[in-house]
């Protein structure tokens, strides 16, 4: 005799600071389509109207769970700095929300008893390159992301590092030799502030490129254009750097790239590698693995339904 | 009733560049003194010669077992890069031993069935620090050696972070900003080649300075000389940077450093502190605590010898 109990469904918020993102996830990491909403964030939002996007795509996804389906649990993965232990979250690109409850807030909108997990989205993304993408099989693995920031996480020993505070996963605030750019953290030379998307267009411009976007200026490298080159080779240079001390530090096995500036051009990548070649002494720096992202855009989703579905993984 | 079954000791073993120690280390971190045995390593050894200052000092050390004591294990710290699952040692500054295999030189000197652990030195020096010294009572630690070169190990969530390779904890190939000091492992800019002991040095002569060690830096600092005062802000501000780097990575409780570079003034700690405390945005990452070591010149000894008495936190 078998019983059907219907599908097990994660529900899955990604935060982020232009949107805020819900769906439900199966089992095998799959997006339930008829389940995913997106709202605006941004940072010109007041508290309420962040809080109320938030609300929104919560219930629109909670509706469509199928009669017959069972809601294991909430994940959600939100641009950091956070809090985990009290659950609050402070991203950096939404200034009004400071110590802001948004595990509470989730916990008031959802049936009593169901688990909700708060974890920063870095940590989010490698959990679904683990799971389901590029980092599946490996049991040390960085996840980044290079866009208009530069953020990540780690998985060590097979499971999540989360940190003290839930911030463990700020490889964009690791530091580039021989750089000095002044970085928003209050540092300088962190590869954010050296090779985001927006940093390497700042770069070329002042090096005479003429255009002002990461698609202006993967166009004009496709086209040849010699100060496109030099700043794809000076951003996946300091990527690649960065990479070599993570690695020198956590002794990771493989680093899963994705984001909008991660697509600029293949050739990031080999420079990345270049960079990690020099490190020639010490093989256990030269052996990581540089690849890119094996998630689609459903990736940031699926990484927050982990948080429940692959609980055993995360710390 | 109560059966006397006498002291649990484990045997430690320390191999570095200069000498290679053993001692019995009770369970309360206590090294017995009889038993501790040193012998001279150095890169001017051949393969042999180590072999035999390994297996010297292991010998006089266990024949000082007391009759009616037990011997736990064997914990052994080495000098890195390592191939923990190999049992094999590579010590950078002991060229003539790639690959060696030490663990099982090891089990081959002492009673079948022994427990035999290997470890790099630096996630030894934080287990002691985690157990005894001055990182006890914290979950997230990372230890640190400033000395001829930069070492270090991390505790994250109350276990060693050892990487499939057995090399996490090389803090001192994690770059810094604005540096491009070429190093050994093929890098530049690493935190050793910035502010080891000797680089340290390096850099005062390259301005001035007309002596030539640690000491003598460390005299003409307490002199007034500005020379030395500048070294020590370079060094200690190198330091800092990278000890922020890792704390935005694997958001780290406390830091704690020894080794004989680490004592040539306490303000080498100002200035490291002053550095983190630039990320003024991140108070994940500015509320790192930095601290001298809390353990003495036994700490490499009670570290390997933590590999078998507190098995629990070793991964």
């Amino acid at each position: 005799m078998t019983i059907s109990t219907g599908q097990q469904y994660a529900l899955a918020i990604d935060l982020g600071g232009t949107k805020v993102e819900a769906a439900l996830v199966d089992p095998t990491g799959a997006v339930y389509a008829p389940s995913r909403f997106r709202a605006a964030t941004g940072p010109q939002k007041s508290s309420d109207e962040l809080a109320l996007a938030v609300d929104e795509v919560l219930a629109l996804a909670l509706a469509a769970l199928p009669a017959d389906a069972q809601l294991l649990g909430v994940g959600i993965g939100s641009a950091g700095p956070i809090n985990e232990a009290e659950g609050k979250v402070s991203p950096l690109n939404l200034p009004v929300w400071r110590e802001y409850p948004l595990r509470d807030q989730v916990v008031a909108s959802v049936p009593d008893g169901t688990p909700v997990t708060l974890r920063m989205d870095g940590i989010c993304i490698t959990l679904a390159e683990h799971w389901v993408g590029a980092g599946k099989g490996y049991n040390n693995v960085m996840g980044m992301i290079v866009s208009t920031g530069i953020g990540g996480g780690l998985i060590l020993g097979g499971v999540t590092v989360s940190g003290p505070t839930g911030n463990a996963g700020h490889i964009g605030h690791v530091e580039v030799a021989g750089m000095e750019d002044p970085c928003p953290c209050g540092g300088a030379g962190c590869v954010e502030a050296v090779a985001s998307g927006p940093n390497t267009v700042r770069w070329a411009r002042e090096h005479g490129f003429q255009g002002s976007t990461g698609e202006e200026l993967g166009a004009a490298y496709r086209a040849g254009d010699p100060v496109a080159i030099a700043a794809v080779e000076h951003a996946g240079r300091a990527i690649g750097q960065v990479i070599a001390s993570a690695t020198s530090l956590v002794d990771l096995d493989i680093v899963a790239i994705g984001g909008g500036f991660s697509h600029v051009t293949p050739d990031l990548f080999d420079h990345m590698r270049a960079a990690v070649a020099r490190r020639r002494n010490f093989s256990f720096v030269t052996k990581v693995k540089i690849v890119p992202t094996g998630l689609s855009s459903d990736g940031p989703l699926i990484g927050a339904a982990a948080l429940i579905h692959r609980s055993a993984v995360v710390a």
